[in-house]
């Protein structure tokens, strides 16, 4: 039995501790879900600026194909072409109130990953765990492909594909496929396949669930087999683009770039398209005959193909956008899947909320109005009436509310004001709005990099985990 | 001043130190040699394979462009394009005998670089220096391009460029350029340039000065400037064909090879070439257009041009062959320049030995006969006169002998011994007679071989420097 084979069965021994309740068996879906020389195939790449601080330490771990950046801890963990990205980790000596509380960090915080699995797996760190605030965990977990782990610790936790858990505290949990929730502290959950959860404690609570069926049709994964469905045959089409990307140490651009944005080399740019100022370009992303306007943003594992985007637009994590028109301000959610087709194509109005884990697939063009916010299951124009509300409806909501599968508790005003103020935070932090010096995000900060490419060992008992590796900074 | 520039000033220090007797000025040498943004341009790769004990450790350097393999540590250094090549270095538990005595390693040897630098050099361990077996040192010390530090450890010396200082032991000791010394234990020496100069103590002494003029015409380095010469010319002009290698992270090979051969995929490959079985071609070697029989061997920085190999042939570190056909066993010593034209080829008998730091540069065809030893500066089939003689004739010299520039002290019978014993001995670690696992060399030890790939700090004070990497074996 190889090293890695051995370090597999380790981790299913630690997440099934965890997972005894909900009682859930982790093995058979991760035993022989990833073939044991793939592990061997592909490099880690940690990024270097000059503006993120600086510490890595990889022990006895695989690190194909992934991505990091800021501190970061991985020990006796697989990580197999995932993003880990750090460039939100608190600093040493910042200060956070908590419900009244005042705490400061005494450290950087750090990402420490352990003990743990994550496949095509998006990390990004803003941890909204008040309780660890030093050290960003990921614990005992396994998380699928194209899950996303946003600004949420885990411990003893299992992602199915496609599923995303946003600014959280999870211990125990597991979340189905396609699933969404951003609800807090949560202990000993299992979620649904498809269910689309977001809470505020004390303010608002928004449910829905996809009619029978439809997730499936998009993403589903049955033990032993690899995950299936429209989703993941659409990211496979697109595999192969990023061959030539992978291939090259300073890959080049296709695409001209002002001086205020950044298109990571290691993000796909074909065909014909534009690239405004501050925009932002994350690696991962695929940007195909589209053009992106002033501070729009494409973020990790997101796909924008033959689509305008008038400005400012956020495509979070996972988001794909496919024959669209998307007005200034338009936010597409998480994972969302808005597909036009050449004869179907898909208008979305000015400041738009599309909601994570949406799927609009077009049999017929649809416009959707400004200022709406969009969910569920869409597919022809007459399917918004029970998928969408104004801004302004969604505001005077107080108390219960349903429409749909979707249904709503508490104070409408405080859900879309929560929405926008973290639209103008994710534009903030990301660069939108650079003018000067002040203002620079991500597409600023993360200009000046550059990438050191980390391969496992080739041969051997060891083939595929990587020698143990530590990096820190030059102390002059 | 930038840290790196602070760097530089403290290495000058340093070998200063060391340089006062015989007293050498090096700053002129080296400041501004390297332009500072160049040391941000170029990553350091370490390779990793299986066969070799690994440990890396970088601190306070900056490593573009350089190759490592095997166990090392880097400390307030500066490596610029160099090779450090520790596939060589004795294991622990090794018992090696000195003049009688025995002596067990009690560590794995370790390569040590410590205040030094070091700039397109060669760096091959396999340590004659029986006083510190576990580590190979290369402390206060500046080599300069092309040189050649080969199984010898360095305290305190300059080497100029294209100098080779093989099988030694030197402490406080200047090399002039394209000065080749294999001496043993050096202490407070000044060699000239162009000097070349195989000691074995009590056994034979080799001499050999080039006229008046030659060296210069070839390499010359004068203070302030970057060194000149046709030996540069030489180099320069092929420089572009390295880019595309090292632009890919695993760059393809454009010659077919067999299973028992290596070609690293940082080597250049163009036009049309054989590679026989058995046949080793180290990264940064150029062959173009050219046959390598079976077992032959193209080391670090050679090249090898619009030749044939019959065979079993070595190209040492930095040997050039252009123009010429080379018979079963031909050796071609470090540094030499076999440089024939179209219409002025040159052909070499089977066995013959080039001494290293050899100059053939055919002004019309040359033949030199088989079992010949071959030095000095040649341009024309008459220089063979005072510049070869039989390796038979040579077996037969006692005592004092002088040919042209050359003179001998000493048995010609071991100094034929010493070369060809060393010469079966490349062959074999290199692979050359490998028929099952017993008598594998490195052409067999490195095919299971991955590249990790370092890159500097891109931006700010500390541009152009690494940060600190410690790289350790994975212990299952």
């Amino acid at each position: 039995m190889r090293e890695i084979e051995k370090l597999l069965e380790h981790i299913i021994t630690r997440v099934s501790i965890n997972l005894r309740k909900p009682y859930f068996d982790v093995a058979p879906y991760v035993r022989n879900l990833v073939p044991v020389d793939s592990h061997a195939l592909y490099y880690a790449f940690y990024a270097l600026t000059p503006n993120h601080p600086l510490y890595f330490s990889f022990k006895h771990s695989s690190l194909a194909g992934t991505y990091f950046l800021g501190k970061c801890e991985v020990d006796h963990s697989i990580l197999y072409k995932s993003d880990i990205r750090g460039d939100e980790l608190k600093a040493k000596g910042s200060t956070l109130e908590f419900d009244g509380i005042k705490v400061t960090l005494y450290d950087d915080e750090i990402i420490r990953i352990k003990d743990s699995m994550l496949v095509k797996t998006l990390v990004h760190a803003n941890s909204h765990n008040p309780e660890s605030l030093e050290i960003f965990r990921i614990i005992n977990t396994v998380a699928l492909h194209y899950s996303n782990i946003h600004g949420t610790t885990m411990e003893g936790c299992l992602l199915m594909p496609f599923a995303t858990v946003d600014l959280s505290m999870c211990h125990d949990c597991v979340f189905g496929e396609f699933s969404y929730v951003q609800a807090g502290d949560l202990s000993h959950e299992k979620i649904e396949k498809g269910r689309i959860w977001v809470r505020a404690e004390g303010a608002f609570e928004f449910n829905y669930r996809f009619p029978d069926g439809v997730v499936d049709k998009y993403i589903s994964l049955t033990p032993g087999s690899k995950p299936k469905g429209e989703l993941i045959d659409f990211c496979e089409s697109r595999k192969e683009d990023f061959i030539p990307i992978y291939s090259s140490v300073i890959p080049e651009l296709g695409v001209e770039v002002p001086e205020s944005a950044f298109v990571s080399p290691y993000a796909v740019v074909k065909g014909n398209c534009k690239v405004g100022n501050n925009v932002l370009v994350s690696q991962r992303a695929y940007i195909e005959s589209s053009s992106l306007g002033d501070g729009a943003n494409a973020q990790e594992s997101c796909y924008i193909v033959n689509s305008t985007y008038d400005g400012m637009n956020v495509t979070a994590h996972g988001g794909k956008v496919i024959n669209a028109h998307l007005g200034r301000k338009v936010f597409t959610g998480f994972n969302s899947f808005v597909r036009g087709k050449a004869d179907a194509k898909i208008t979305v109005g000015k400041e738009c909320i599309i909601m994570p884990h949406t799927i609009i697939d077009a049999v017929e063009p649809i416009t959707i109005p400004e200022r709406n916010l969009v969910w569920g299951y869409i597919t022809k124009q007459a399917d918004l009436e029970a998928n969408s509300l104004s801004l302004d409806e969604v505001a005077k909501i107080k108390g219960q509310f349903r429409l749909g599968n979707m249904s709503f508790d508490g104070l409408g005003s405080a859900f879309v004001k929560a929405f926008q103020n973290r639209i103008e935070h994710i534009l903030e932090v990301n660069g939108a709005y650079c003018d000067c010096d002040d203002t620079k995000g991500h597409a600023q900060e993360t200009q000046a990099i550059s990438y050191n490419i980390l391969q496992p060992y080739p041969e051997g008992a060891l083939k595929g985990l990587c020698p143990t590796v530590t990096i820190s900074p030059l102390v002059p």
